[in-house]
């Protein structure tokens, strides 16, 4: 999967920032894979990036329009289809990480197939992955994991791969899930792929590379969620992390969705890393990745000074401070 | 899943009984389930059954022919397509549980769809799965875990189910992978479901039930496996576990397929205790099965004792001395 660059965000009818973040999320991260944004009259989102019509999109180089709103149910609007069909019709292909499938929809999939044009939906894989053999592979693997589901694994393993880059060594980020594979263009949406193959998968996501080279991958749900510690288990297992950076919320009282406990952090390390040293020996925790957006700055510089001190280990919130003290501590590795 | 009986057993050209594995099982299982065997001219396995026509099988009540042989990359066999044609047209069903499914055969499927036949492919959910809520149901439930894949987790979960049952308490074998599913007649091919519903899958497959009854779930893979560990975590927690079994084979040196050795006995059971307590945190393990095919008698026993001794549970060889000592353990939760 890997879609042409530069994008037109489409923002289609979102009613709130929110509800565009997938499009937010890239301009945040890529604003160079970014030449407008599209938004229907009654969007209330803004990724602050030039209003564009088609026409002017194209002219000014978009090579796929990405959707990058969310309505409920994750469905492609009736609203959407004549301008995502004037895109087909004007050179672009068409990107989306919904639970429905562009290619699902018959007039946007015969007129790409009649244009030649690529519709790709990044929530549903159309690889098959090989089984993971677990063999040792050259390059290095740093790898978020969490207390729980979306608690800043992907922003934090966002932040680290450009804090790699930035201090001049190489380093790719590894997308797992929708969002990020928009962000960044590749990736795997791991939590769709069958199960006998999850690691498999990730092997193939972040294969080989040079021995100073950094796969910085996404993680996904957490061991200690109900629903989905097997996904998570499987890319602990493919990713052969050397570094583990733990994710946590602290002011979340339940997992996502259900009716169980945050785990305590210090028994969420200890079953990451048991789970990792079955394919690296060597994994260890480089830091602590804390959202603390629920609280106010001393606070969070209390808790965060807190967690440092109990665990040894650089604890951060990326959004405030950034990463650049759990970076510091992989040049070690 | 639900395939009628009674069956026709389908052995055709299996070289060996090893080829003829899955027959040989739903034969030793349940051979009330089985009305005939079906052999070509070349076929070197036996079930012990009678060796009938199709029209024969149908006169002694066939409801499904299945497909008890599995060769070379689980392909369905050209020298096969005749005999399951006469099957579907005399009024049988077909399933199988192999890689390619019956259904992508164009003379079996339009030839069905015909005659308003059914085609099972156990291996291929066709079903979609809710992801876990992690809910606590009513029942009880039993899981065998084990230290590797293909170490005696079915054949042990068969014996339990079959020992609960001969002691008057009510108890049903929850099939999770193929084989099974033929040998019970209804299932999930776990490994196959997409891997955000693993655990949701298992909800339904062993859902809330009598208090004083037992599904005895079959387990998949192990949590030190590199390559299948994800299915075995979403196993473990979607079967919320009262007791668990550890299932073990004493004298592999390595991990099926992989070059990982086989983890020490306690710490896999302090592993899988960690997983499974996540949703059930009365979880215990009630004993160990051993797989002692590839020892003699005394070295057999000699084993039995040291492991009991070791972990103050029942350790037995369920082939050789059954399993009657775990399942009166049974008695107290």
């Amino acid at each position: 999967m890997d879609i042409k660059k530069p994008y037109l965000l489409f923002l289609g009818d979102a009613h709130d920032q929110l509800a565009a973040k997938v499009a937010i999320g890239i301009k945040q991260w890529h604003p160079e894979y970014c030449v407008g944004q599209y938004r229907m009259a009654d969007c209330h989102a803004d990724c602050g990036l030039p209003d564009l019509d088609i026409p002017a999109e194209r002219a000014a180089g978009a090579q796929t329009l990405v959707i990058g709103v969310a309505n409920r149910g994750g469905i492609i609007s009736q609203q959407w289809i004549a301008i995502l069909r004037e895109a087909l019709e004007s050179g672009m292909d068409l990107a989306a990480g919904l639970h429905n499938k562009l290619a699902d929809v018959p007039e946007l999939r015969e007129l790409a197939a009649k244009l030649g044009r690529s519709l790709f939906d990044v929530r549903h894989p159309t690889e098959t992955y090989p089984v993971a053999n677990g063999r040792k592979r050259s390059g290095k693997r740093l790898l978020p994991v969490g207390t729980d589901c979306s608690c800043g694994k992907m922003y934090t393993a966002l932040a680290i791969e450009k804090e790699i880059l930035a201090s001049g060594v190489k380093a790719t980020f590894r997308a797992t899930g929708q969002t990020g594979i928009l962000i960044s263009g590749a990736g795997v949406s791991i939590d769709a792929v069958v199960s006998d193959f999850i690691a498999g998968a990730v092997e193939v996501l972040a294969p080989a590379n040079d021995a100073d080279h950094w796969d910085v991958i996404e993680g996904q749900g957490s061991l200690f969620h109900p629903s989905f510690a097997g996904v998570t288990t499987g890319i602990i297992h493919g990713a052969q992390p050397d570094a583990l950076v733990l994710c946590h919320e602290p002011t979340r009282k339940t997992m996502r969705g259900v009716d169980y406990p945050i785990p305590d952090l210090a028994a969420c390390m200890a079953l990451n890393l048991s789970m990792a040293r079955l394919t690296n020996p060597d994994a260890r925790f480089v830091g602590i990745s804390v959202n603390t957006s629920a609280l106010d700055e001393d606070a969070a510089l209390s808790l965060l000074a807190t967690i440092e001190a109990e665990f040894g280990l650089p604890a951060v919130d990326p959004v405030r401070h950034g990463v650049g003290r759990i970076v510091e501590a992989l040049a070690s590795l």
